[in-house]
């Protein structure tokens, strides 16, 4: 039997990369910075420019069918995941870090059919390292297979999470008495490159043994779930409950005891789901 | 004029890539771990093993020289820092890092004369990027010219720091305090990537506006200090004060301004000194 979304994914995965390849150039001129929800979350003409440039090219050739795009919500489209193919695109992640050159910025393609992930792709274009997954088929970075570190034991974890573009007081408070809960247990370490896509692309290669937050979108997760999962690692809820696209919230571990052990941790922040009525 | 030290540079570079080669091979095979001042305080052969090729190599071209190393004070030598010339060497900055092999791992050498750093490498093994810098020569990354960000302005910056390895409960509650006073301000974020070294060369890149820390050693700084000068940046003790290599704090900055900004921020935790009588 063919895999009827394999030419998708071989598609996504030459868009991803000249996407890649735009975003490099981007860095080279000057960064003109808007800013979106809050004084520092920030938006550039090229997360729009790449954006266009991935949607129009995908419609051309699938017509039928849907996006959710971070740039076109803000624009004020919908963000309703039907069962329809719909192809979840995040054209910057990692635009704060885009906008200082800070080196860790990535494009982010999820496809989902029936509301289930069938493949991811996260380019990390800087660093020039793609990584994709195809449901059942694995994960890879740059043609090399990912394994996750397997690691059950919390007291021996490093985890990556984000401090996040959220400034209310005590959305911050709960962010860093987190911290302070999971460093307490104690664990080996935390760390943050900046870009949910490749916080969750370094769990699947095993060099981070979780990742969770809470305030992304589904365009972060997308792309990166199925790589973790591929890789043989886990996507929970950040109460320890199945995990949930639509949420804002994620724990992606290496395993199923680590990501229990987060959720027991973790105080939930209150968030508006991304299919919420407006 | 010829330079003095130009010779032991160029010997440091030789050493460093040698010694990435070293550790990019023990990344391959299994890695045992052992700890020391806390239970995440971590440390394992490939450090030793590196510090002693680095030191017995220079030490048989220069034995007049002295050496600071975090494996032999570790191991009870003394960390002094006299007029003599002197190596302070980090066999592996982000030693928790190479042993999750999560994918910044730095050899640093440093080179001080008359208690000045005269030179210093950081070599991020894994990613395969050399920094250096020579004083009144400039910093360079893979032979490319670095240059700070020039960002003056807290409320536009992108800052590295760590959490570090000490978990007693009062010093972890001033490190997340401190974190939360500066995303209040607001700042664009915060970034760590588990190196002081790499962190630092971060904001010698322009990637990053400014770094700071405290419970770090002179073995930290001391490679990465002179390249963050000599990219236009600035090296402050955390009260906003001169800096000192032996007092275990530092702010690396892109300018003056960000920089004592940042001191005026921080609360300042109690550190004996590396050169503290035992």
């Amino acid at each position: 039997m063919t895999d009827p979304w394999q030419e998708c994914m071989d598609y996504a995965v030459a868009l991803a990369r000249k996407a890649g390849e735009i975003i490099r150039g981007a860095l080279k001129e000057e960064i003109s910075v808007m800013t979106k929800s809050s004084p520092v979350d920030l938006v550039t003409e090229t997360d729009q420019k790449v954006e266009n440039f991935i949607i129009s090219l995908i419609k051309e050739k699938y017509p039928s069918h849907s996006f959710i795009g971070e740039e076109s919500v803000a624009a004020g489209e919908g963000s309703i995941l039907t069962d329809n193919p719909t192809w979840i695109i995040d054209p910057i992640d990692g635009t704060t870090n885009f906008v200082h050159r800070f080196p860790f910025v990535a494009v982010s393609i999820g496809f989902v059919v029936n509301k289930k992930i069938e493949f991811g792709i996260v380019y990390s274009c800087i660093e020039d390292k793609m990584y994709t997954a195809r449901k059942g088929k694995g994960a890879f970075c740059n043609g090399q297979k990912l394994q996750v570190s397997g690691q059950e034991d919390i007291t021996k974890s490093l985890l990556v999470t984000e401090l996040g573009s959220n400034r209310d007081p005590e959305t911050v408070k709960i962010i860093l008495s987190n911290m302070e809960r999971l460093l307490s247990i104690p664990i080996h370490g935390i760390r943050a490159v900046g870009t949910a896509a490749v916080n969750m692309c370094l769990v699947a290669t095993g060099g981070a043994d979780a990742y969770y937050e809470m305030g992304i979108h589904c365009w972060d997760m997308a792309g990166a779930g199925i790589i973790v999962t591929e890789a043989g690692g886990v996507l929970l809820d950040v109460s320890g409950g199945p995990f949930d696209l639509m949420s804002r919230r994620i724990i992606a571990a290496s395993s199923r005891a680590i990501g229990e052990r987060i959720a027991k941790a973790l105080q939930i922040i209150p968030l508006k789901r991304d299919d919420a009525a407006n």
